[in-house]
């Protein structure tokens, strides 16, 4: 079985590497994805996206009895469906919407739902490497005798059902993909976190069973622990519903508010026309991280050291114009003799997640491009005097 | 392995079971615990426990990098340890706090950090009948090969390493409870969801390794999903952390944030000699909880085909004086010839749970005592007719 440590090592380096009091030979922390880049928008945004509870509401364990997920609720189900007809970015018609304590929690109920139930042996879980990290330990830290963690899809030859798990674009090089097992007893979950404009261009609404979305990626509200996933098929939407029902009683109600508040205001920037002149989430986003990108190439160039991964130019329907992607994260890799990167720039005190965590190379590592400005600007003047 | 079979049973029914728009013939759920009986206390506190929190607030994953557990939130930390010093019901001090998204969530963590992770074949999970229905099916759901439910710790022989289940005052029945295996080889989680004033006489402060509360039935805000463990050990600690960072990577901040004013409302109700005669909510709690228990015990005499258990007087250090207990539940036997009475009751269109899936006999079910007023009314009203 896989490695059962620390891979999603949140822990890593005990340091305060969110960008608060940042002095110049500070330790940086760009191993994980603390999206804290975006608390300048929302602070920008006032008093708009403020929640407000009093103590005797949100009591019940219960959201909309109802409902097939009666611990979503209704008014966040609302939200999702506005935003993804104003990003356009997924087919929400006909679709089931599970709420989750983040996308990892949605994550292990699709592989519960999707797992034959009295197989004689656990169901491979696979994903083209590089995949993202926590999905072995995640699919194995309980040694299910339901799935098991089968390793590279590219390498996967066993005669037998199969899950492969598609992250779209991708974490960590940010590249658009497709399944590649494409066998007949395959069930696909697609993990779409990053489609989102300020990532990557939105090509089309995809359709596909199984899709998680998580609000950490999306606006920047990791800490409130929301996500979501659009299930096509009624009986997989239901036991996912009955593992999130026995993993944690459902989804706190408070952040379930929250999020939808956040939506709202995300949606409300981009109701009539604008005309106030007040900056819209997604152009937000998008012009930071290509400002960002732009920034983190030149540095590369300067330092000759490294290398990044190259992003075709693609028609945006929710931009409307050709761009190309701005990922989440920098999926830099060593051009040099050096064998190990994450030791390398360990030792120039930024701290990255080596690409073997990812099925690869130590030579490369992943960045976090979504730290803020603080963090950012001291990671590519770094970057930028390593030879 | 035990039944996997929905025995948390939260839709059961789809009713609106909650209180809410009843007619003196509605079908009323009592099956599950929904503490919305406390919604009352909390409309009365009036603003003093509403929270409020702007759009860029509680953005980031990190709570506190410094801590064991980096997701807990200092200020909630503060209120639990708070908290108990008030009710004098847990010794808290050198013990790591761990919260959750609920117990439920603590308990699986629980699990994952006492289990051997190495041992050739799943450690067994015991609990004493009647057990909470729950853990079972919590234990099974996903065929870990860490663990097993291994059913009732009275009949529990097997000689290897165990884990008991220590439910104090009892779900379903609400005795105190102490571990029955006491074998070299065991380790204890004591879950202690109901040991709070308005529900027992608190009699000392618990002093176990692991020990489990929530929110849900201490303030009743089931919808927060707040749970914490104090957790002596620190090796057990971390090993619980990591499972919460794998399962969900940590905990809504929005709701630690909630809870936290919750629980310093409840906490500043008895600082100065409460002077200005607000009720406390302690007080609050065990006032309603004694009234409905002295109306349910009547009903059960009128209707001469039921019987309840019966608790001893003892001493609470909390409310310095003699008491007895008010169980969260009812624990209602059928003395006459009625073999199902799950059955028998929902003829009368009242919803409980069945002594079975407590490992007990159908002539038992569990009948929630903290739903809202309108709802316990109907149950009282219904029982004292049934002969």
């Amino acid at each position: 079985m896989g490695s059962l440590k620390a891979e999603t090592s949140i822990s890593k380096g005990r340091c305060n590497g969110t960008g608060k009091n940042l002095s110049p030979d500070s330790l940086i922390n760009l191993d994980h994805g603390d999206p804290t880049m975006y608390e300048s928008f929302w602070r920008e945004m006032g008093e708009k996206s403020t929640i407000v509870i009093l103590g005797w509401q949100l009591m019940s364990y219960f959201s909309d009895v109802r409902n097939l997920c009666w611990f979503l609720e209704p008014e966040l189900a609302k939200e999702i469906r506005k935003l993804h007809q104003l990003v356009g970015n997924a087919e929400i018609n006909d679709r089931h919407i599970i709420v989750g304590n983040g996308s990892s929690q949605l994550f292990q109920a699709a592989l519960y739902a999707l797992s034959p139930p009295d197989a004689s042996e656990p169901i491979s879980v696979v994903s083209a490497v590089p995949y993202y990290s926590s999905y072995p330990p995640v699919t194995d830290y309980l040694r299910s005798e339901l799935y098991r963690w089968a390793g590279d899809a590219y390498t996967f030859k066993k005669d037998a059902p199969y899950i492969e798990l598609v992250t779209s674009p991708n974490n960590p090089d940010g590249f658009t993909r497709e399944a590649v097992v494409n066998r007949s007893r395959g069930k696909m979950v697609h993990d779409l976190a990053y489609y989102w404009p300020q990532y990557t261009p939105i090509t089309s609404a995809v359709d596909h069973d199984l899709m998680l979305f998580t609000v950490s990626k999306c606006t920047g509200h990791a800490g409130t622990r929301i996500g979501w996933a659009l299930v096509k098929d009624r009986e997989v939407a239901i036991k996912m519903t009955k593992f999130i029902e026995l993993n944690t009683i459902g989804v706190s109600k408070d952040s379930q508010l929250r999020a939808a508040k956040i939506l709202n205001t995300v949606c409300e920037g981009y109701e009539g026309g604008n005309t106030n002149g007040v900056m819209r989430f997604f152009e937000y986003g998008r012009r930071l991280m290509t400002e960002r990108w732009e920034r983190l190439r030149e540095a590369v160039r300067k330092s000759t050291l490294f290398s990044l991964p190259e992003f075709q130019f693609e028609f945006c329907n929710f931009d409307r114009e050709i761009r190309s992607a701005h990922p989440a994260f920098a999926w830099l890799k060593c051009e040099g003799d050096i064998e190990d990167l994450e030791m390398f720039l360990r030792s120039h005190k930024v701290l990255t997640r080596s690409g073997k965590h990812f099925g690869a190379d130590p030579r490369y590592v992943r960045a976090s491009m979504i730290d803020r400005d603080e963090t950012f600007d001291l990671f590519v003047q770094r970057l930028s005097t390593i030879h």
